[in-house]
Protein backbone atom coordinates (compact mmCIF):
# COMPACT_ATOMS: atom_id res chain seq x y z
CA UNK A 1 0.00 0.00 0.00
CA UNK A 2 1.03 3.49 -0.49
CA UNK A 3 1.20 5.89 2.45
CA UNK A 4 -1.80 7.64 1.21
CA UNK A 5 -3.59 5.19 0.79
CA UNK A 6 -2.33 3.83 4.03
CA UNK A 7 -3.23 7.62 5.74
CA UNK A 8 -7.12 7.83 3.80
CA UNK A 9 -7.81 3.82 4.93
CA UNK A 10 -7.03 5.21 8.53
CA UNK A 11 -8.75 8.13 8.28
CA UNK A 12 -12.23 6.51 6.82
CA UNK A 13 -11.37 3.67 9.59
CA UNK A 14 -11.45 6.68 12.22
CA UNK A 15 -14.43 8.63 10.96
CA UNK A 16 -16.22 5.20 10.66
CA UNK A 17 -16.04 4.69 14.23
CA UNK A 18 -17.94 7.50 15.17
CA UNK A 19 -20.98 6.94 13.08
CA UNK A 20 -21.69 3.75 14.58
CA UNK A 21 -25.30 3.20 16.06
CA UNK A 22 -27.42 5.96 16.58
CA UNK A 23 -25.67 9.01 15.94
CA UNK A 24 -27.01 13.09 15.54
CA UNK A 25 -26.21 12.90 11.34
CA UNK A 26 -25.52 16.44 10.74
CA UNK A 27 -22.19 16.43 13.00
CA UNK A 28 -21.44 12.68 11.84
CA UNK A 29 -21.39 14.35 8.48
CA UNK A 30 -20.03 17.64 9.72
CA UNK A 31 -17.04 15.21 10.77
CA UNK A 32 -16.47 13.39 7.59
CA UNK A 33 -16.37 16.87 5.75
CA UNK A 34 -13.84 18.42 8.03
CA UNK A 35 -11.58 15.57 6.83
CA UNK A 36 -12.68 14.86 3.57
CA UNK A 37 -11.34 15.48 0.82
CA UNK A 38 -8.11 15.99 2.48
CA UNK A 39 -5.30 18.47 1.64
CA UNK A 40 -2.02 17.41 0.58
CA UNK A 41 -1.46 15.49 3.73
CA UNK A 42 1.50 16.38 4.35
CA UNK A 43 2.15 16.00 8.35
CA UNK A 44 1.29 12.26 8.43
CA UNK A 45 2.98 11.66 4.78
CA UNK A 46 6.24 13.02 6.63
CA UNK A 47 5.09 10.64 10.07
CA UNK A 48 4.61 7.44 7.58
CA UNK A 49 7.79 8.43 6.01
CA UNK A 50 9.83 8.73 8.89
CA UNK A 51 8.33 5.16 10.53
CA UNK A 52 9.29 3.84 7.16
CA UNK A 53 12.89 5.11 7.07
CA UNK A 54 13.37 3.63 10.96
CA UNK A 55 12.06 -0.14 9.75
CA UNK A 56 8.00 0.67 10.63
CA UNK A 57 8.36 -2.95 12.60
CA UNK A 58 4.55 -1.25 13.63
CA UNK A 59 2.53 -0.66 10.75
CA UNK A 60 -0.48 -0.51 12.80
CA UNK A 61 0.82 1.58 15.31
CA UNK A 62 2.23 4.01 12.66
CA UNK A 63 -0.78 4.34 10.33
CA UNK A 64 -3.04 5.08 14.06
CA UNK A 65 -0.92 8.01 14.77
CA UNK A 66 -0.91 9.01 11.29
CA UNK A 67 -4.12 9.63 11.47
CA UNK A 68 -4.35 10.80 14.85
CA UNK A 69 -2.16 13.75 13.80
CA UNK A 70 -3.98 14.61 10.40
CA UNK A 71 -7.33 14.93 12.74
CA UNK A 72 -5.87 17.55 14.90
CA UNK A 73 -4.48 19.45 11.95
CA UNK A 74 -7.94 18.81 10.30
CA UNK A 75 -9.99 20.06 13.71
CA UNK A 76 -7.41 22.89 14.15
CA UNK A 77 -8.68 24.37 10.70
CA UNK A 78 -12.19 24.08 11.21
CA UNK A 79 -11.92 26.03 14.78
CA UNK A 80 -9.32 28.73 13.25
CA UNK A 81 -11.48 29.46 10.39
CA UNK A 82 -14.62 30.02 12.72
CA UNK A 83 -15.74 33.83 12.37
CA UNK A 84 -13.98 34.76 16.10
CA UNK A 85 -10.59 34.01 14.96
CA UNK A 86 -10.12 33.88 10.68
CA UNK A 87 -13.85 34.30 9.70
CA UNK A 88 -12.63 32.07 6.38
CA UNK A 89 -15.42 31.49 4.30
CA UNK A 90 -13.30 29.21 1.69
CA UNK A 91 -11.16 26.04 2.95
CA UNK A 92 -9.68 23.47 0.56
CA UNK A 93 -11.89 25.19 -2.26
CA UNK A 94 -15.37 24.47 -0.44
CA UNK A 95 -17.75 26.56 2.22
CA UNK A 96 -15.59 26.50 5.15
CA UNK A 97 -17.94 24.05 7.91
CA UNK A 98 -18.78 26.98 10.10
CA UNK A 99 -20.66 28.01 6.69
CA UNK A 100 -21.72 24.77 4.93
CA UNK A 101 -22.95 23.61 8.39
CA UNK A 102 -23.32 25.89 11.41
CA UNK A 103 -21.35 27.68 13.79
CA UNK A 104 -22.36 25.04 16.67
CA UNK A 105 -21.72 21.95 14.63
CA UNK A 106 -17.99 23.92 13.59
CA UNK A 107 -17.35 24.16 17.35
CA UNK A 108 -18.40 20.47 18.16
CA UNK A 109 -16.86 19.10 14.62
CA UNK A 110 -13.38 20.72 16.35
CA UNK A 111 -13.77 18.92 19.88
CA UNK A 112 -14.56 15.77 18.75
CA UNK A 113 -12.03 15.31 16.11
CA UNK A 114 -9.47 16.20 19.13
CA UNK A 115 -10.81 13.47 20.84
CA UNK A 116 -11.24 10.82 18.57
CA UNK A 117 -7.75 11.65 17.75
CA UNK A 118 -6.50 10.07 21.21
CA UNK A 119 -9.21 7.50 20.51
CA UNK A 120 -7.35 6.62 17.42
CA UNK A 121 -3.92 6.15 19.15
CA UNK A 122 -6.08 4.53 22.22
CA UNK A 123 -7.49 1.98 19.95
CA UNK A 124 -3.90 0.83 18.73
CA UNK A 125 -2.46 0.51 21.60
CA UNK A 126 -3.26 -3.17 21.96
CA UNK A 127 -0.19 -3.88 20.38
CA UNK A 128 2.28 -1.73 22.34
CA UNK A 129 0.49 0.05 25.07
CA UNK A 130 4.09 1.83 25.69
CA UNK A 131 4.67 3.08 22.65
CA UNK A 132 0.78 4.06 22.20
CA UNK A 133 1.47 6.22 25.49
CA UNK A 134 4.51 7.85 24.27
CA UNK A 135 2.51 8.60 21.19
CA UNK A 136 -0.33 10.33 23.17
CA UNK A 137 2.04 12.50 25.16
CA UNK A 138 3.87 13.57 22.03
CA UNK A 139 0.74 14.35 20.42
CA UNK A 140 -0.46 16.25 23.44
CA UNK A 141 2.58 18.20 24.17
CA UNK A 142 2.41 19.78 20.17
CA UNK A 143 -1.23 20.34 20.47
CA UNK A 144 -2.01 21.94 23.69
CA UNK A 145 -0.44 24.11 26.10
CA UNK A 146 2.06 25.25 26.55
CA UNK A 147 3.75 24.20 23.57
CA UNK A 148 1.16 22.76 20.94
CA UNK A 149 -0.76 24.64 18.49
CA UNK A 150 -3.41 25.54 20.62
CA UNK A 151 -0.65 27.82 22.46
CA UNK A 152 0.52 29.09 19.17
CA UNK A 153 -3.10 30.36 18.43
CA UNK A 154 -2.96 31.54 22.12
CA UNK A 155 -0.25 33.86 21.29
CA UNK A 156 -2.32 36.04 18.48
CA UNK A 157 -4.57 36.60 22.04
CA UNK A 158 -1.18 38.50 23.46
CA UNK A 159 -0.18 42.18 24.04
CA UNK A 160 3.63 40.89 23.63
CA UNK A 161 4.08 38.10 21.44
CA UNK A 162 7.31 36.04 21.87
CA UNK A 163 8.01 35.21 18.28
CA UNK A 164 10.58 32.28 18.17
CA UNK A 165 8.02 30.51 20.45
CA UNK A 166 4.88 31.72 18.47
CA UNK A 167 6.45 30.07 15.31
CA UNK A 168 7.51 27.25 17.04
CA UNK A 169 4.12 26.16 18.27
CA UNK A 170 1.68 27.85 15.65
CA UNK A 171 3.43 25.49 12.59
CA UNK A 172 6.50 24.21 13.68
CA UNK A 173 4.64 22.25 16.53
CA UNK A 174 2.76 19.35 14.59
CA UNK A 175 5.66 19.18 12.25
CA UNK A 176 7.68 18.29 15.19
CA UNK A 177 5.10 15.76 16.21
CA UNK A 178 5.13 14.12 12.79
CA UNK A 179 8.50 12.91 13.05
CA UNK A 180 8.84 12.30 16.84
CA UNK A 181 5.39 9.93 16.19
CA UNK A 182 6.88 8.28 13.27
CA UNK A 183 9.90 7.44 15.07
CA UNK A 184 8.44 6.38 18.43
CA UNK A 185 5.92 4.55 16.28
CA UNK A 186 9.09 2.24 14.71
CA UNK A 187 10.28 1.75 18.16
CA UNK A 188 13.50 4.38 17.69
CA UNK A 189 14.01 8.00 19.97
CA UNK A 190 12.27 10.65 19.18
CA UNK A 191 14.74 13.65 20.00
CA UNK A 192 16.96 13.17 16.86
CA UNK A 193 14.23 13.58 14.60
CA UNK A 194 13.28 17.14 16.51
CA UNK A 195 15.51 19.20 13.72
CA UNK A 196 13.94 17.53 10.58
CA UNK A 197 10.20 18.07 11.57
CA UNK A 198 11.09 22.16 13.09
CA UNK A 199 12.97 22.63 9.74
CA UNK A 200 10.12 21.37 7.78
CA UNK A 201 7.66 23.24 9.92
CA UNK A 202 10.28 26.53 9.35
CA UNK A 203 9.71 26.30 5.10
CA UNK A 204 6.55 25.24 5.13
CA UNK A 205 5.30 28.13 7.07
CA UNK A 206 7.39 30.62 4.65
CA UNK A 207 6.04 28.79 1.77
CA UNK A 208 2.19 29.76 3.52
CA UNK A 209 4.14 33.40 3.50
CA UNK A 210 4.76 33.43 0.20
CA UNK A 211 1.82 31.56 -1.71
CA UNK A 212 -0.58 34.24 0.83
CA UNK A 213 1.02 37.32 -0.80
CA UNK A 214 2.06 35.34 -4.38
CA UNK A 215 -1.11 33.63 -5.27
CA UNK A 216 -5.23 34.72 -5.15
CA UNK A 217 -7.68 32.63 -3.60
CA UNK A 218 -9.02 30.96 -6.46
CA UNK A 219 -5.65 29.31 -6.52
CA UNK A 220 -5.37 29.26 -2.71
CA UNK A 221 -8.67 27.94 -2.29
CA UNK A 222 -8.98 30.31 0.92
CA UNK A 223 -8.75 33.90 0.91
CA UNK A 224 -5.20 35.35 0.33
CA UNK A 225 -3.15 38.74 1.58
CA UNK A 226 -4.89 37.48 5.45
CA UNK A 227 -1.30 38.28 7.05
CA UNK A 228 -1.12 42.01 5.89
CA UNK A 229 -5.08 42.21 6.50
CA UNK A 230 -4.83 40.54 9.90
CA UNK A 231 -1.76 42.10 10.72
CA UNK A 232 0.15 38.56 11.14
CA UNK A 233 3.98 38.26 11.52
CA UNK A 234 5.41 37.03 7.99
CA UNK A 235 8.68 35.64 6.49
CA UNK A 236 7.86 37.99 3.23
CA UNK A 237 7.21 41.36 5.31
CA UNK A 238 10.67 40.36 7.00
CA UNK A 239 12.65 39.23 4.20
CA UNK A 240 11.11 39.97 0.99
CA UNK A 241 9.68 37.22 -1.57
CA UNK A 242 13.57 36.40 -2.55
CA UNK A 243 15.06 36.55 0.74
CA UNK A 244 12.08 34.27 2.06
CA UNK A 245 12.53 31.82 -0.80
CA UNK A 246 16.12 31.80 -0.38
CA UNK A 247 15.07 31.07 3.58
CA UNK A 248 12.63 28.63 2.34
CA UNK A 249 15.38 26.72 0.67
CA UNK A 250 17.85 27.03 3.36
CA UNK A 251 15.34 25.43 5.60
CA UNK A 252 14.90 22.62 3.16
CA UNK A 253 18.64 21.61 2.68
CA UNK A 254 18.95 22.24 6.45
CA UNK A 255 16.03 19.99 6.98
CA UNK A 256 17.97 17.06 4.75
CA UNK A 257 21.17 17.33 6.66
CA UNK A 258 19.76 16.59 9.79
CA UNK A 259 18.04 13.51 8.91
CA UNK A 260 19.82 10.51 11.47
CA UNK A 261 21.53 7.65 10.18
CA UNK A 262 18.72 4.96 9.30
CA UNK A 263 17.82 2.35 6.89
CA UNK A 264 15.61 4.49 4.53
CA UNK A 265 17.60 7.82 5.13
CA UNK A 266 18.02 8.21 0.74
CA UNK A 267 14.38 8.03 0.58
CA UNK A 268 13.71 9.63 2.98
CA UNK A 269 15.77 12.75 1.87
CA UNK A 270 14.11 12.17 -1.82
CA UNK A 271 10.49 12.83 0.35
CA UNK A 272 11.53 16.17 1.61
CA UNK A 273 13.10 17.39 -1.58
CA UNK A 274 9.54 16.32 -3.57
CA UNK A 275 7.99 18.48 -0.61
CA UNK A 276 10.09 21.14 -1.61
CA UNK A 277 9.65 20.80 -4.85
CA UNK A 278 5.74 21.26 -3.82
CA UNK A 279 6.12 23.79 -1.39
CA UNK A 280 8.29 26.53 -3.68
CA UNK A 281 5.82 28.87 -5.45
CA UNK A 282 8.04 29.02 -8.85
CA UNK A 283 5.39 29.86 -11.64
CA UNK A 284 3.90 32.74 -9.31
CA UNK A 285 7.09 34.32 -7.94
CA UNK A 286 7.97 34.65 -11.77
CA UNK A 287 4.81 36.35 -12.65
CA UNK A 288 5.20 38.81 -9.33
CA UNK A 289 9.20 39.95 -10.33
CA UNK B 1 -6.60 13.06 52.19
CA UNK B 2 -9.96 13.89 51.82
CA UNK B 3 -11.44 12.92 47.60
CA UNK B 4 -11.69 17.22 47.85
CA UNK B 5 -8.04 17.79 48.33
CA UNK B 6 -7.20 14.65 45.90
CA UNK B 7 -9.38 16.30 42.97
CA UNK B 8 -7.80 19.90 43.65
CA UNK B 9 -4.39 18.37 44.03
CA UNK B 10 -4.54 16.71 40.60
CA UNK B 11 -6.24 19.47 38.92
CA UNK B 12 -3.88 22.18 40.01
CA UNK B 13 -1.27 19.70 39.06
CA UNK B 14 -2.40 19.35 35.60
CA UNK B 15 -3.01 23.24 35.20
CA UNK B 16 0.46 23.80 36.28
CA UNK B 17 1.93 21.38 33.88
CA UNK B 18 0.49 23.49 31.25
CA UNK B 19 2.60 26.54 32.31
CA UNK B 20 5.91 25.97 31.82
CA UNK B 21 8.24 27.82 29.98
CA UNK B 22 7.47 30.51 27.51
CA UNK B 23 3.47 30.69 27.59
CA UNK B 24 0.70 32.33 26.58
CA UNK B 25 -0.20 34.24 29.47
CA UNK B 26 -3.84 34.99 29.07
CA UNK B 27 -4.42 31.08 27.28
CA UNK B 28 -3.02 30.09 30.76
CA UNK B 29 -4.86 31.99 33.01
CA UNK B 30 -8.37 31.38 30.87
CA UNK B 31 -7.96 27.89 31.81
CA UNK B 32 -6.99 28.14 35.31
CA UNK B 33 -10.01 30.47 34.89
CA UNK B 34 -12.15 27.27 33.66
CA UNK B 35 -11.51 25.27 36.46
CA UNK B 36 -11.21 26.99 39.48
CA UNK B 37 -12.90 27.88 42.09
CA UNK B 38 -15.31 24.36 40.47
CA UNK B 39 -18.35 23.27 41.49
CA UNK B 40 -19.46 20.61 43.32
CA UNK B 41 -16.67 18.08 41.44
CA UNK B 42 -19.51 16.00 41.63
CA UNK B 43 -18.58 13.93 38.46
CA UNK B 44 -14.87 13.18 40.03
CA UNK B 45 -16.13 12.77 43.25
CA UNK B 46 -18.26 9.79 41.67
CA UNK B 47 -14.83 8.75 39.99
CA UNK B 48 -12.93 8.33 43.23
CA UNK B 49 -15.99 6.93 45.39
CA UNK B 50 -16.35 4.07 42.76
CA UNK B 51 -12.59 3.58 43.09
CA UNK B 52 -12.52 3.73 46.98
CA UNK B 53 -15.41 1.14 47.00
CA UNK B 54 -13.27 -0.85 44.59
CA UNK B 55 -10.25 -1.27 46.92
CA UNK B 56 -8.44 2.01 44.99
CA UNK B 57 -5.13 -0.23 44.60
CA UNK B 58 -3.81 2.70 42.14
CA UNK B 59 -4.81 6.00 43.89
CA UNK B 60 -2.34 7.62 41.24
CA UNK B 61 -4.06 6.69 38.28
CA UNK B 62 -7.52 7.19 39.43
CA UNK B 63 -6.73 10.81 40.53
CA UNK B 64 -5.52 11.70 36.89
CA UNK B 65 -8.47 9.66 35.92
CA UNK B 66 -10.41 12.08 38.28
CA UNK B 67 -9.05 15.25 36.90
CA UNK B 68 -9.50 14.36 33.26
CA UNK B 69 -12.40 13.85 33.67
CA UNK B 70 -13.47 16.83 35.35
CA UNK B 71 -11.12 18.64 32.99
CA UNK B 72 -13.47 17.75 29.97
CA UNK B 73 -16.64 18.56 31.97
CA UNK B 74 -15.39 22.49 32.33
CA UNK B 75 -14.15 22.34 28.27
CA UNK B 76 -17.36 21.23 27.41
CA UNK B 77 -19.06 24.19 30.46
CA UNK B 78 -16.86 26.78 28.41
CA UNK B 79 -17.77 25.91 24.76
CA UNK B 80 -21.67 25.33 26.14
CA UNK B 81 -21.41 28.81 27.39
CA UNK B 82 -19.96 30.19 24.05
CA UNK B 83 -22.64 32.78 21.58
CA UNK B 84 -23.31 30.26 19.30
CA UNK B 85 -24.42 27.61 21.95
CA UNK B 86 -26.20 29.04 25.17
CA UNK B 87 -24.56 32.75 24.96
CA UNK B 88 -24.33 33.10 28.65
CA UNK B 89 -22.74 35.66 30.46
CA UNK B 90 -22.73 33.76 34.01
CA UNK B 91 -21.38 30.37 35.12
CA UNK B 92 -20.37 29.35 38.79
CA UNK B 93 -21.46 33.14 39.79
CA UNK B 94 -18.39 34.87 37.53
CA UNK B 95 -18.42 35.87 34.26
CA UNK B 96 -18.40 33.27 31.74
CA UNK B 97 -14.92 33.09 30.05
CA UNK B 98 -15.44 34.59 26.98
CA UNK B 99 -17.15 37.43 28.42
CA UNK B 100 -13.89 37.30 30.63
CA UNK B 101 -11.63 36.81 28.53
CA UNK B 102 -12.87 36.35 24.39
CA UNK B 103 -14.61 34.49 22.44
CA UNK B 104 -11.35 32.83 20.73
CA UNK B 105 -9.54 32.32 24.26
CA UNK B 106 -12.89 30.33 25.01
CA UNK B 107 -12.43 28.49 22.51
CA UNK B 108 -9.25 27.85 22.46
CA UNK B 109 -9.44 26.94 26.08
CA UNK B 110 -12.16 24.28 25.65
CA UNK B 111 -10.21 23.11 23.11
CA UNK B 112 -6.81 23.07 25.33
CA UNK B 113 -8.74 21.25 28.20
CA UNK B 114 -9.75 18.66 26.06
CA UNK B 115 -6.50 18.15 25.42
CA UNK B 116 -5.21 18.09 29.13
CA UNK B 117 -7.53 15.59 30.14
CA UNK B 118 -5.61 12.92 27.71
CA UNK B 119 -2.22 14.04 28.64
CA UNK B 120 -3.22 13.59 32.35
CA UNK B 121 -3.72 9.86 31.57
CA UNK B 122 -1.42 9.36 29.61
CA UNK B 123 1.48 11.08 32.22
CA UNK B 124 -0.06 8.44 34.71
CA UNK B 125 0.07 5.76 32.74
CA UNK B 126 3.98 4.40 34.03
CA UNK B 127 2.07 2.42 36.84
CA UNK B 128 0.14 0.17 34.61
CA UNK B 129 -0.17 1.32 30.48
CA UNK B 130 -2.95 -1.24 30.10
CA UNK B 131 -5.76 0.62 32.97
CA UNK B 132 -4.35 4.16 31.46
CA UNK B 133 -5.29 3.26 28.20
CA UNK B 134 -8.58 1.44 28.91
CA UNK B 135 -9.66 4.72 30.76
CA UNK B 136 -8.72 6.69 27.73
CA UNK B 137 -11.37 4.73 25.76
CA UNK B 138 -13.17 5.24 28.39
CA UNK B 139 -13.03 8.67 28.51
CA UNK B 140 -12.87 9.48 25.08
CA UNK B 141 -16.24 7.31 24.09
CA UNK B 142 -17.76 9.29 26.64
CA UNK B 143 -16.63 12.53 25.27
CA UNK B 144 -16.48 12.20 21.60
CA UNK B 145 -18.81 11.15 18.69
CA UNK B 146 -21.03 9.40 18.40
CA UNK B 147 -22.03 8.51 22.02
CA UNK B 148 -19.92 11.31 24.29
CA UNK B 149 -21.63 14.83 25.08
CA UNK B 150 -19.96 16.26 21.87
CA UNK B 151 -22.95 13.96 20.23
CA UNK B 152 -25.78 14.95 22.85
CA UNK B 153 -24.97 18.68 22.00
CA UNK B 154 -24.55 17.69 18.40
CA UNK B 155 -28.32 16.43 18.44
CA UNK B 156 -29.62 19.71 18.94
CA UNK B 157 -28.66 20.41 15.67
CA UNK B 158 -30.69 17.74 14.50
CA UNK B 159 -34.48 18.26 12.76
CA UNK B 160 -35.85 15.48 14.42
CA UNK B 161 -34.15 13.80 18.09
CA UNK B 162 -33.79 10.42 19.46
CA UNK B 163 -34.52 11.54 22.88
CA UNK B 164 -33.45 8.50 24.51
CA UNK B 165 -29.65 8.76 22.73
CA UNK B 166 -29.81 12.59 23.16
CA UNK B 167 -29.80 12.00 26.81
CA UNK B 168 -27.85 9.54 27.26
CA UNK B 169 -24.80 11.46 25.66
CA UNK B 170 -25.91 14.66 26.87
CA UNK B 171 -25.50 14.66 30.64
CA UNK B 172 -25.46 10.98 30.74
CA UNK B 173 -22.04 10.52 29.21
CA UNK B 174 -19.38 11.96 31.78
CA UNK B 175 -21.76 10.01 34.75
CA UNK B 176 -21.27 6.78 33.37
CA UNK B 177 -17.68 7.46 32.31
CA UNK B 178 -17.33 8.49 36.36
CA UNK B 179 -18.85 4.93 37.23
CA UNK B 180 -16.80 2.89 34.79
CA UNK B 181 -13.48 5.31 34.88
CA UNK B 182 -13.11 4.33 38.76
CA UNK B 183 -14.10 0.82 38.29
CA UNK B 184 -11.31 0.31 35.70
CA UNK B 185 -8.05 2.45 37.80
CA UNK B 186 -9.35 0.00 40.80
CA UNK B 187 -8.93 -2.56 38.28
CA UNK B 188 -12.59 -4.21 38.07
CA UNK B 189 -14.53 -4.84 35.40
CA UNK B 190 -16.48 -1.42 34.46
CA UNK B 191 -19.98 -3.22 32.79
CA UNK B 192 -21.08 -3.88 36.10
CA UNK B 193 -20.50 0.20 36.89
CA UNK B 194 -23.01 1.72 34.09
CA UNK B 195 -26.03 1.43 35.89
CA UNK B 196 -24.89 3.39 38.82
CA UNK B 197 -23.85 6.10 36.64
CA UNK B 198 -26.78 6.59 34.29
CA UNK B 199 -29.14 6.45 37.20
CA UNK B 200 -27.08 9.28 38.50
CA UNK B 201 -26.87 10.78 36.11
CA UNK B 202 -30.41 10.76 35.16
CA UNK B 203 -31.29 12.25 38.61
CA UNK B 204 -29.08 15.08 37.88
CA UNK B 205 -30.23 16.25 34.38
CA UNK B 206 -33.61 16.05 36.35
CA UNK B 207 -32.22 18.14 39.01
CA UNK B 208 -30.42 20.47 36.84
CA UNK B 209 -34.25 20.75 35.09
CA UNK B 210 -35.81 21.32 38.25
CA UNK B 211 -33.45 24.31 39.48
CA UNK B 212 -33.79 25.92 35.77
CA UNK B 213 -37.38 26.44 36.80
CA UNK B 214 -37.85 26.38 40.72
CA UNK B 215 -33.94 28.94 41.48
CA UNK B 216 -33.51 32.59 39.73
CA UNK B 217 -30.61 33.32 37.99
CA UNK B 218 -28.58 34.45 41.45
CA UNK B 219 -29.00 31.33 43.50
CA UNK B 220 -27.78 29.22 40.25
CA UNK B 221 -25.02 30.94 38.78
CA UNK B 222 -25.95 31.14 35.67
CA UNK B 223 -29.26 32.07 33.85
CA UNK B 224 -32.92 30.64 34.65
CA UNK B 225 -35.38 29.51 32.83
CA UNK B 226 -33.37 28.29 29.83
CA UNK B 227 -35.26 25.43 29.00
CA UNK B 228 -38.17 26.65 28.08
CA UNK B 229 -36.30 30.22 26.51
CA UNK B 230 -33.99 28.01 24.17
CA UNK B 231 -37.14 25.21 23.84
CA UNK B 232 -35.00 22.08 25.43
CA UNK B 233 -36.64 19.09 26.58
CA UNK B 234 -37.33 19.04 29.96
CA UNK B 235 -38.52 16.61 32.58
CA UNK B 236 -40.34 19.22 34.44
CA UNK B 237 -42.21 20.24 31.39
CA UNK B 238 -43.22 16.35 31.26
CA UNK B 239 -43.73 15.64 34.57
CA UNK B 240 -44.68 18.95 36.36
CA UNK B 241 -42.55 20.03 39.24
CA UNK B 242 -43.94 16.95 41.83
CA UNK B 243 -43.46 14.32 38.95
CA UNK B 244 -40.01 15.29 38.08
CA UNK B 245 -38.82 15.16 41.86
CA UNK B 246 -40.49 11.90 42.01
CA UNK B 247 -38.69 10.60 39.35
CA UNK B 248 -35.40 12.11 40.66
CA UNK B 249 -36.09 9.91 43.86
CA UNK B 250 -36.72 6.80 41.98
CA UNK B 251 -33.73 7.77 39.73
CA UNK B 252 -31.61 7.77 43.15
CA UNK B 253 -32.67 4.94 44.91
CA UNK B 254 -32.25 2.78 41.69
CA UNK B 255 -28.86 3.93 41.90
CA UNK B 256 -28.26 2.86 45.09
CA UNK B 257 -29.60 -0.91 44.26
CA UNK B 258 -27.60 -0.87 41.27
CA UNK B 259 -24.25 -0.68 42.99
CA UNK B 260 -22.16 -4.05 42.58
CA UNK B 261 -21.13 -6.39 45.53
CA UNK B 262 -17.82 -4.96 46.45
CA UNK B 263 -16.06 -3.95 49.52
CA UNK B 264 -16.89 -0.30 49.88
CA UNK B 265 -20.47 -0.64 48.99
CA UNK B 266 -22.36 0.49 52.26
CA UNK B 267 -19.94 3.89 52.07
CA UNK B 268 -20.63 4.52 48.31
CA UNK B 269 -24.29 4.03 49.15
CA UNK B 270 -24.01 6.74 51.28
CA UNK B 271 -22.19 8.90 49.10
CA UNK B 272 -25.34 8.94 46.70
CA UNK B 273 -27.92 9.72 49.23
CA UNK B 274 -25.95 12.81 50.33
CA UNK B 275 -26.00 14.09 46.87
CA UNK B 276 -29.22 12.99 46.70
CA UNK B 277 -29.29 15.28 49.33
CA UNK B 278 -27.83 18.26 47.36
CA UNK B 279 -29.43 17.33 44.36
CA UNK B 280 -33.27 17.86 45.31
CA UNK B 281 -34.26 21.29 45.24
CA UNK B 282 -36.41 21.10 48.91
CA UNK B 283 -36.61 24.84 49.90
CA UNK B 284 -37.40 26.75 46.82
CA UNK B 285 -40.36 23.69 45.98
CA UNK B 286 -41.80 24.54 49.16
CA UNK B 287 -42.32 28.29 47.86
CA UNK B 288 -43.37 27.48 44.67
CA UNK B 289 -46.14 25.34 45.53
Amino acid sequence: MTLQSRIETALADAIHAGQRGPTPARLAAALDYAVNPGGARIRPTILLSVATACGDERPGLADAAAAALELIHCASLVHDDLPCFDDADQRRGKPTLHRAYSEPLAVLAGDSLIVMAFQVLARAAVADPGRAVQLTLTLAERTGMPGGICAGQGWESEPEVDLAAYHRAKTGALFVAATRMGAIAAGQEPEPWDELGARIGEAFQVADDLRDVLYDSAALGKPAGQDAALGRPSAVTAYGVQGAIRYLQDSLAGAIASIPHCPGEAALARMVRAQAERLTPVAPVRQAL
